[in-house]
Protein backbone atom coordinates (compact mmCIF):
# COMPACT_ATOMS: atom_id res chain seq x y z
CA UNK A 1 0.00 0.00 0.00
CA UNK A 2 1.41 3.42 -0.95
CA UNK A 3 2.06 5.74 1.81
CA UNK A 4 -0.55 8.06 0.85
CA UNK A 5 -3.37 5.59 0.66
CA UNK A 6 -2.38 4.18 4.08
CA UNK A 7 -2.59 7.91 5.56
CA UNK A 8 -6.12 7.98 3.86
CA UNK A 9 -7.15 4.55 5.24
CA UNK A 10 -6.11 5.65 9.14
CA UNK A 11 -8.30 8.90 8.44
CA UNK A 12 -11.31 7.12 7.01
CA UNK A 13 -10.93 4.55 10.40
CA UNK A 14 -10.91 7.55 12.76
CA UNK A 15 -14.06 9.19 10.70
CA UNK A 16 -15.80 5.79 10.96
CA UNK A 17 -14.82 5.39 15.26
CA UNK A 18 -15.60 9.02 15.27
CA UNK A 19 -19.34 8.68 13.07
CA UNK A 20 -20.15 5.28 15.56
CA UNK A 21 -19.02 7.50 18.79
CA UNK A 22 -22.05 9.72 18.01
CA UNK A 23 -24.56 6.81 16.60
CA UNK A 24 -23.71 5.42 20.27
CA UNK A 25 -24.13 8.19 22.19
CA UNK A 26 -27.78 9.18 20.35
CA UNK A 27 -29.03 5.95 21.24
CA UNK A 28 -28.13 6.19 24.48
CA UNK A 29 -29.44 10.05 25.07
CA UNK A 30 -32.89 8.49 23.28
CA UNK A 31 -33.26 5.90 25.34
CA UNK A 32 -32.35 8.15 28.54
CA UNK A 33 -35.28 10.36 27.30
CA UNK A 34 -37.86 7.71 27.29
CA UNK A 35 -37.04 6.14 30.63
CA UNK A 36 -35.97 8.87 32.50
CA UNK A 37 -38.95 11.33 30.97
CA UNK A 38 -36.24 14.36 29.58
CA UNK A 39 -37.59 16.14 26.53
CA UNK A 40 -34.24 17.99 26.83
CA UNK A 41 -32.38 14.64 26.15
CA UNK A 42 -34.96 13.94 22.73
CA UNK A 43 -33.96 17.67 21.91
CA UNK A 44 -30.65 17.31 21.99
CA UNK A 45 -30.67 13.97 20.19
CA UNK A 46 -32.68 15.44 17.13
CA UNK A 47 -30.00 18.28 16.72
CA UNK A 48 -27.48 15.94 17.09
CA UNK A 49 -28.42 14.01 13.64
CA UNK A 50 -27.70 16.56 11.38
CA UNK A 51 -24.15 16.54 12.71
CA UNK A 52 -24.18 12.38 11.78
CA UNK A 53 -25.72 13.53 8.08
CA UNK A 54 -23.12 15.36 7.35
CA UNK A 55 -20.14 12.89 8.71
CA UNK A 56 -21.70 10.91 6.42
CA UNK A 57 -20.86 13.09 3.30
CA UNK A 58 -17.72 13.91 4.51
CA UNK A 59 -16.93 9.75 4.71
CA UNK A 60 -18.35 9.26 1.74
CA UNK A 61 -16.62 11.98 -0.35
CA UNK A 62 -13.64 10.96 1.30
CA UNK A 63 -13.94 7.28 -0.13
CA UNK A 64 -14.77 8.56 -3.30
CA UNK A 65 -11.28 10.45 -3.55
CA UNK A 66 -9.72 8.12 -2.67
CA UNK A 67 -11.16 5.30 -5.26
CA UNK A 68 -10.68 7.61 -7.58
CA UNK A 69 -6.91 8.85 -6.75
CA UNK A 70 -5.32 5.99 -5.74
CA UNK A 71 -7.16 3.41 -7.65
CA UNK A 72 -6.97 1.06 -5.02
CA UNK A 73 -7.70 -3.15 -5.68
CA UNK A 74 -7.84 -6.70 -3.39
CA UNK A 75 -7.83 -5.97 0.06
CA UNK A 76 -7.94 -2.19 0.26
CA UNK A 77 -10.49 -1.85 -2.33
CA UNK A 78 -12.63 -4.61 -0.47
CA UNK A 79 -12.17 -2.14 3.14
CA UNK A 80 -13.41 0.62 1.33
CA UNK A 81 -16.24 -0.68 -0.11
CA UNK A 82 -17.10 -1.93 3.55
CA UNK A 83 -16.48 1.44 5.09
CA UNK A 84 -19.19 3.00 2.19
CA UNK A 85 -21.37 0.33 3.55
CA UNK A 86 -20.98 1.02 7.10
CA UNK A 87 -21.44 4.67 6.74
CA UNK A 88 -24.75 4.05 5.08
CA UNK A 89 -25.67 2.10 8.22
CA UNK A 90 -24.70 4.44 10.12
CA UNK A 91 -26.52 7.42 9.16
CA UNK A 92 -29.43 5.14 9.49
CA UNK A 93 -28.88 3.66 12.93
CA UNK A 94 -28.72 7.73 13.60
CA UNK A 95 -32.03 8.35 11.86
CA UNK A 96 -33.70 5.56 14.40
CA UNK A 97 -31.93 6.97 17.54
CA UNK A 98 -33.70 10.18 15.93
CA UNK A 99 -37.25 8.53 15.98
CA UNK A 100 -36.96 7.29 19.39
CA UNK A 101 -36.06 10.71 20.29
CA UNK A 102 -39.36 11.61 18.71
CA UNK A 103 -41.42 8.85 20.83
CA UNK A 104 -40.04 10.06 24.04
CA UNK A 105 -40.83 13.23 23.68
CA UNK A 106 -44.33 12.52 22.51
CA UNK A 107 -44.36 10.59 25.87
CA UNK A 108 -43.32 13.10 27.85
CA UNK A 109 -46.65 15.08 27.22
CA UNK A 110 -48.11 12.37 28.74
CA UNK A 111 -48.92 10.30 31.78
CA UNK A 112 -46.14 7.65 32.89
CA UNK A 113 -46.62 4.73 31.46
CA UNK A 114 -45.91 0.91 32.67
CA UNK A 115 -43.07 -0.78 30.45
CA UNK A 116 -40.68 2.43 29.56
CA UNK A 117 -37.92 1.35 32.40
CA UNK A 118 -37.76 -2.03 30.77
CA UNK A 119 -35.77 -0.89 27.88
CA UNK A 120 -32.79 -0.37 30.13
CA UNK A 121 -31.22 -3.65 29.64
CA UNK A 122 -31.89 -3.89 25.85
CA UNK A 123 -30.88 -0.32 25.16
CA UNK A 124 -27.35 -1.05 27.16
CA UNK A 125 -26.99 -4.19 24.84
CA UNK A 126 -27.61 -2.40 21.58
CA UNK A 127 -25.05 0.69 22.79
CA UNK A 128 -22.51 -2.09 23.49
CA UNK A 129 -22.92 -3.75 19.70
CA UNK A 130 -22.80 -0.09 18.20
CA UNK A 131 -19.21 0.29 19.74
CA UNK A 132 -17.90 -3.32 19.40
CA UNK A 133 -19.07 -3.24 15.41
CA UNK A 134 -17.22 -0.20 14.68
CA UNK A 135 -13.72 -1.28 16.93
CA UNK A 136 -14.22 -4.26 15.31
CA UNK A 137 -13.79 -3.28 11.57
CA UNK A 138 -10.78 -1.06 12.34
CA UNK A 139 -8.99 -3.75 14.18
CA UNK A 140 -10.18 -6.32 11.86
CA UNK A 141 -11.16 -8.08 14.49
CA UNK A 142 -13.17 -11.48 13.40
CA UNK A 143 -13.93 -12.77 16.92
CA UNK A 144 -15.63 -9.60 18.29
CA UNK A 145 -17.62 -8.99 14.94
CA UNK A 146 -19.31 -12.54 15.52
CA UNK A 147 -20.29 -11.99 19.28
CA UNK A 148 -21.94 -8.71 17.82
CA UNK A 149 -23.75 -11.12 15.54
CA UNK A 150 -24.49 -13.49 18.74
CA UNK A 151 -25.72 -10.47 21.22
CA UNK A 152 -28.33 -9.74 18.22
CA UNK A 153 -30.38 -12.71 19.16
CA UNK A 154 -31.06 -11.54 22.77
CA UNK A 155 -31.92 -8.08 21.24
CA UNK A 156 -34.57 -9.92 19.56
CA UNK A 157 -35.62 -12.03 21.99
CA UNK A 158 -35.42 -8.84 24.70
CA UNK A 159 -37.79 -7.10 21.59
CA UNK A 160 -39.65 -9.96 21.82
CA UNK A 161 -40.66 -9.54 25.34
CA UNK A 162 -41.58 -6.15 25.08
CA UNK A 163 -43.89 -6.84 22.58
CA UNK A 164 -45.59 -9.30 24.84
CA UNK A 165 -45.85 -6.86 27.58
CA UNK A 166 -47.06 -4.15 25.46
CA UNK A 167 -49.69 -6.02 24.19
CA UNK A 168 -50.78 -7.08 27.69
CA UNK A 169 -50.63 -3.37 28.75
CA UNK A 170 -52.71 -2.56 25.75
CA UNK A 171 -55.61 -5.31 26.85
CA UNK A 172 -55.90 -4.60 30.45
CA UNK A 173 -56.78 -0.21 29.87
CA UNK A 174 -57.77 0.89 25.98
CA UNK A 175 -56.34 3.85 27.26
CA UNK A 176 -53.24 2.98 27.73
CA UNK A 177 -52.88 1.86 23.61
CA UNK A 178 -51.40 4.90 21.95
CA UNK A 179 -48.58 5.02 24.53
CA UNK A 180 -47.90 1.50 24.81
CA UNK A 181 -47.90 1.52 20.83
CA UNK A 182 -45.32 4.46 20.66
CA UNK A 183 -43.17 1.94 23.50
CA UNK A 184 -43.50 -0.64 20.81
CA UNK A 185 -42.25 1.50 18.04
CA UNK A 186 -39.31 2.68 20.65
CA UNK A 187 -38.56 -1.29 21.13
CA UNK A 188 -38.35 -1.69 17.44
CA UNK A 189 -36.34 1.15 16.60
CA UNK A 190 -33.81 -0.16 19.02
CA UNK A 191 -33.96 -3.49 17.76
CA UNK A 192 -33.58 -2.14 14.30
CA UNK A 193 -30.00 -0.59 15.52
CA UNK A 194 -29.19 -3.77 16.64
CA UNK A 195 -29.80 -5.20 12.76
CA UNK A 196 -27.57 -2.27 11.50
CA UNK A 197 -24.85 -3.31 14.13
CA UNK A 198 -25.20 -7.27 12.64
CA UNK A 199 -24.70 -5.83 9.14
CA UNK A 200 -21.62 -4.05 9.81
CA UNK A 201 -20.68 -6.94 11.94
CA UNK A 202 -21.35 -9.36 9.08
CA UNK A 203 -19.57 -7.19 6.47
CA UNK A 204 -16.09 -7.44 8.96
CA UNK A 205 -16.37 -10.83 8.80
CA UNK A 206 -16.55 -10.75 4.69
CA UNK A 207 -13.93 -8.37 4.81
CA UNK A 208 -11.42 -10.56 6.90
CA UNK A 209 -12.27 -14.11 6.44
CA UNK A 210 -12.93 -13.25 2.37
CA UNK A 211 -13.94 -15.17 -0.89
CA UNK A 212 -14.77 -18.36 1.51
CA UNK A 213 -17.77 -17.56 3.67
CA UNK A 214 -19.41 -15.03 0.98
CA UNK A 215 -18.85 -17.69 -1.65
CA UNK A 216 -19.68 -20.37 0.57
CA UNK A 217 -23.18 -18.24 1.51
CA UNK A 218 -24.02 -17.33 -2.29
CA UNK A 219 -23.46 -21.08 -3.28
CA UNK A 220 -25.79 -21.94 -0.49
CA UNK A 221 -28.49 -19.01 -1.54
CA UNK A 222 -28.66 -20.30 -5.09
CA UNK A 223 -29.02 -24.24 -4.05
CA UNK A 224 -32.25 -22.93 -1.90
CA UNK B 1 -15.67 4.62 -21.49
CA UNK B 2 -14.24 1.67 -22.85
CA UNK B 3 -15.93 -0.79 -24.95
CA UNK B 4 -15.78 -3.56 -21.66
CA UNK B 5 -16.52 -0.85 -19.33
CA UNK B 6 -19.63 -0.03 -20.90
CA UNK B 7 -20.58 -3.60 -21.57
CA UNK B 8 -20.49 -4.72 -17.56
CA UNK B 9 -22.26 -1.10 -17.17
CA UNK B 10 -25.46 -2.38 -19.24
CA UNK B 11 -25.22 -5.76 -17.61
CA UNK B 12 -25.26 -4.02 -14.16
CA UNK B 13 -28.37 -1.65 -15.38
CA UNK B 14 -29.78 -5.73 -16.06
CA UNK B 15 -29.24 -6.90 -13.45
CA UNK B 16 -30.60 -4.00 -10.77
CA UNK B 17 -33.87 -4.18 -13.07
CA UNK B 18 -34.30 -7.39 -12.39
CA UNK B 19 -33.63 -7.50 -8.78
CA UNK B 20 -35.77 -4.79 -9.17
CA UNK B 21 -38.45 -6.74 -10.62
CA UNK B 22 -38.11 -9.34 -8.00
CA UNK B 23 -38.68 -7.14 -5.08
CA UNK B 24 -41.90 -5.51 -6.75
CA UNK B 25 -43.26 -9.03 -6.66
CA UNK B 26 -42.30 -10.08 -3.42
CA UNK B 27 -44.21 -6.96 -1.90
CA UNK B 28 -46.99 -7.37 -4.15
CA UNK B 29 -47.16 -11.23 -3.43
CA UNK B 30 -46.85 -10.09 0.47
CA UNK B 31 -49.41 -7.69 0.67
CA UNK B 32 -51.75 -10.23 -1.23
CA UNK B 33 -51.34 -12.44 1.05
CA UNK B 34 -51.75 -10.28 3.85
CA UNK B 35 -55.05 -8.83 2.00
CA UNK B 36 -56.66 -11.99 0.75
CA UNK B 37 -55.64 -14.50 3.70
CA UNK B 38 -53.46 -16.28 1.49
CA UNK B 39 -50.36 -18.43 3.23
CA UNK B 40 -49.36 -19.75 0.15
CA UNK B 41 -48.38 -16.55 -1.22
CA UNK B 42 -46.66 -15.96 1.91
CA UNK B 43 -44.61 -19.14 1.66
CA UNK B 44 -43.88 -18.18 -1.93
CA UNK B 45 -42.54 -14.63 -0.72
CA UNK B 46 -40.05 -16.50 1.92
CA UNK B 47 -38.90 -18.80 -0.31
CA UNK B 48 -38.02 -16.03 -3.39
CA UNK B 49 -36.02 -14.47 -0.85
CA UNK B 50 -33.23 -16.59 -1.12
CA UNK B 51 -33.25 -15.50 -4.92
CA UNK B 52 -32.79 -11.92 -3.97
CA UNK B 53 -30.22 -12.47 -1.65
CA UNK B 54 -28.11 -13.93 -4.14
CA UNK B 55 -28.71 -11.60 -6.21
CA UNK B 56 -27.21 -9.23 -3.98
CA UNK B 57 -24.59 -10.72 -3.74
CA UNK B 58 -23.67 -11.26 -7.22
CA UNK B 59 -24.30 -7.58 -8.14
CA UNK B 60 -21.59 -7.03 -5.20
CA UNK B 61 -18.92 -9.35 -6.88
CA UNK B 62 -19.84 -7.71 -10.28
CA UNK B 63 -19.43 -4.08 -8.84
CA UNK B 64 -16.57 -4.83 -7.00
CA UNK B 65 -14.93 -6.74 -10.07
CA UNK B 66 -15.70 -3.54 -12.26
CA UNK B 67 -13.90 -1.54 -9.86
CA UNK B 68 -10.53 -3.68 -9.66
CA UNK B 69 -10.57 -3.97 -13.17
CA UNK B 70 -11.50 -0.60 -15.23
CA UNK B 71 -10.11 1.62 -12.35
CA UNK B 72 -13.30 3.72 -13.53
CA UNK B 73 -13.34 7.59 -12.82
CA UNK B 74 -15.92 11.03 -12.54
CA UNK B 75 -19.46 9.82 -13.78
CA UNK B 76 -18.62 5.78 -14.14
CA UNK B 77 -17.26 5.61 -10.51
CA UNK B 78 -19.91 7.18 -8.69
CA UNK B 79 -22.57 5.47 -11.20
CA UNK B 80 -21.12 1.81 -9.45
CA UNK B 81 -21.29 3.61 -6.25
CA UNK B 82 -24.49 4.06 -6.33
CA UNK B 83 -25.45 0.43 -8.18
CA UNK B 84 -23.60 -0.74 -5.10
CA UNK B 85 -25.91 1.05 -2.08
CA UNK B 86 -29.36 0.56 -4.43
CA UNK B 87 -28.45 -3.07 -4.30
CA UNK B 88 -27.85 -2.79 -0.71
CA UNK B 89 -31.76 -1.13 -0.34
CA UNK B 90 -33.06 -3.76 -2.96
CA UNK B 91 -31.85 -6.90 -0.40
CA UNK B 92 -33.39 -4.84 2.38
CA UNK B 93 -36.52 -4.21 0.76
CA UNK B 94 -36.75 -8.28 -0.15
CA UNK B 95 -36.52 -8.66 3.64
CA UNK B 96 -39.32 -6.20 4.51
CA UNK B 97 -41.17 -8.16 2.00
CA UNK B 98 -40.54 -11.27 3.76
CA UNK B 99 -40.92 -9.41 6.66
CA UNK B 100 -44.53 -8.89 5.65
CA UNK B 101 -45.18 -12.17 4.41
CA UNK B 102 -44.66 -13.68 7.88
CA UNK B 103 -46.96 -11.27 9.69
CA UNK B 104 -49.52 -12.60 6.73
CA UNK B 105 -48.96 -16.25 7.69
CA UNK B 106 -49.46 -15.83 11.41
CA UNK B 107 -52.50 -13.53 10.22
CA UNK B 108 -54.07 -16.44 8.38
CA UNK B 109 -53.75 -18.82 11.11
CA UNK B 110 -56.47 -16.28 12.91
CA UNK B 111 -60.00 -14.84 12.80
CA UNK B 112 -60.35 -11.89 10.23
CA UNK B 113 -59.81 -9.01 11.07
CA UNK B 114 -61.10 -5.31 10.11
CA UNK B 115 -58.34 -2.94 8.75
CA UNK B 116 -56.18 -5.84 6.60
CA UNK B 117 -58.36 -4.86 3.41
CA UNK B 118 -57.28 -1.22 3.08
CA UNK B 119 -53.58 -1.40 2.80
CA UNK B 120 -54.46 -2.18 -1.31
CA UNK B 121 -53.99 1.48 -1.81
CA UNK B 122 -50.55 2.07 -0.18
CA UNK B 123 -49.14 -1.14 -1.56
CA UNK B 124 -49.54 0.03 -5.37
CA UNK B 125 -48.54 2.93 -4.43
CA UNK B 126 -45.27 1.36 -2.78
CA UNK B 127 -45.01 -1.17 -5.74
CA UNK B 128 -45.17 1.68 -8.29
CA UNK B 129 -42.11 3.70 -6.20
CA UNK B 130 -40.05 0.45 -6.12
CA UNK B 131 -40.66 0.48 -10.06
CA UNK B 132 -39.79 3.95 -10.60
CA UNK B 133 -36.55 4.15 -8.58
CA UNK B 134 -35.23 1.21 -10.78
CA UNK B 135 -36.26 2.72 -14.07
CA UNK B 136 -35.04 6.26 -13.07
CA UNK B 137 -31.66 4.87 -11.85
CA UNK B 138 -31.02 2.65 -15.23
CA UNK B 139 -32.64 6.03 -17.48
CA UNK B 140 -30.90 8.74 -15.21
CA UNK B 141 -34.37 10.19 -14.86
CA UNK B 142 -34.07 12.95 -12.01
CA UNK B 143 -37.84 13.72 -12.55
CA UNK B 144 -39.11 10.29 -12.29
CA UNK B 145 -36.74 10.18 -9.32
CA UNK B 146 -37.95 13.30 -7.56
CA UNK B 147 -41.62 12.01 -8.12
CA UNK B 148 -40.63 8.99 -6.02
CA UNK B 149 -39.56 11.73 -3.29
CA UNK B 150 -43.08 13.32 -2.94
CA UNK B 151 -44.92 9.60 -3.11
CA UNK B 152 -43.03 8.75 -0.14
CA UNK B 153 -45.01 11.42 1.47
CA UNK B 154 -48.29 9.92 0.46
CA UNK B 155 -47.25 6.90 1.75
CA UNK B 156 -46.34 7.78 5.33
CA UNK B 157 -49.80 10.17 5.39
CA UNK B 158 -51.19 6.38 4.70
CA UNK B 159 -48.78 4.84 7.14
CA UNK B 160 -50.55 7.28 9.92
CA UNK B 161 -54.02 6.89 8.86
CA UNK B 162 -53.02 2.70 9.01
CA UNK B 163 -51.81 3.85 13.02
CA UNK B 164 -54.66 5.69 14.11
CA UNK B 165 -57.52 3.30 12.65
CA UNK B 166 -55.86 0.22 13.61
CA UNK B 167 -54.89 2.10 17.61
CA UNK B 168 -59.22 2.52 17.57
CA UNK B 169 -59.42 -1.24 16.22
CA UNK B 170 -57.72 -2.31 19.27
CA UNK B 171 -59.63 0.38 22.08
CA UNK B 172 -62.55 -1.19 21.00
CA UNK B 173 -61.83 -4.91 22.05
CA UNK B 174 -58.67 -6.48 23.91
CA UNK B 175 -59.69 -9.22 21.78
CA UNK B 176 -58.04 -7.74 18.57
CA UNK B 177 -54.89 -6.26 20.17
CA UNK B 178 -52.24 -9.09 18.89
CA UNK B 179 -53.40 -9.09 15.17
CA UNK B 180 -54.13 -5.25 15.05
CA UNK B 181 -49.98 -4.97 16.00
CA UNK B 182 -49.55 -7.46 13.49
CA UNK B 183 -51.41 -4.90 10.85
CA UNK B 184 -49.26 -1.78 12.58
CA UNK B 185 -46.15 -4.11 11.81
CA UNK B 186 -47.19 -4.58 7.90
CA UNK B 187 -48.06 -0.97 7.60
CA UNK B 188 -44.56 -0.39 8.94
CA UNK B 189 -42.57 -2.62 6.99
CA UNK B 190 -44.61 -1.11 4.12
CA UNK B 191 -43.72 2.15 5.00
CA UNK B 192 -40.23 0.91 5.14
CA UNK B 193 -39.57 -0.44 1.50
CA UNK B 194 -41.12 2.92 0.34
CA UNK B 195 -38.49 5.11 2.35
CA UNK B 196 -35.49 2.86 0.56
CA UNK B 197 -37.29 3.52 -2.61
CA UNK B 198 -36.84 7.21 -1.82
CA UNK B 199 -33.10 6.25 -0.55
CA UNK B 200 -32.46 4.89 -3.84
CA UNK B 201 -34.43 8.28 -5.70
CA UNK B 202 -32.14 10.33 -4.03
CA UNK B 203 -29.20 8.91 -4.84
CA UNK B 204 -30.56 9.42 -8.45
CA UNK B 205 -30.82 12.73 -7.73
CA UNK B 206 -27.44 13.20 -6.52
CA UNK B 207 -25.81 10.91 -8.81
CA UNK B 208 -27.01 13.06 -11.87
CA UNK B 209 -27.16 16.49 -10.73
CA UNK B 210 -23.88 15.89 -8.89
CA UNK B 211 -22.31 17.88 -6.86
CA UNK B 212 -24.10 20.78 -6.25
CA UNK B 213 -26.76 19.80 -4.68
CA UNK B 214 -24.73 17.18 -2.65
CA UNK B 215 -23.03 19.81 -0.98
CA UNK B 216 -25.64 22.20 -0.66
CA UNK B 217 -26.88 19.55 1.82
CA UNK B 218 -23.60 19.53 2.99
CA UNK B 219 -23.14 23.10 3.98
CA UNK B 220 -26.82 22.86 5.00
CA UNK B 221 -26.59 19.99 7.43
CA UNK B 222 -23.52 21.57 8.77
CA UNK B 223 -25.11 25.21 9.49
CA UNK B 224 -27.64 23.39 11.41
Amino acid sequence: MSKHLQRDVEHLKKQLLMMGGMVEEATDLAINAVIDRRSDLATQVQAGDDAIDAKELEVEDHCLKMLALHQPVATDLRFIITALKVNNDLERMGDLAKNIAERAAALCEQPPIEGAQDFRRMAERVRWMVHECIDALVERDVDRARKVCLDDREVDEENRRRFVQLQEVMKRDPANVERAVSLLSVSRHLERIADHATNIAEDVVFLVDGEVIRHLRLARARAQ
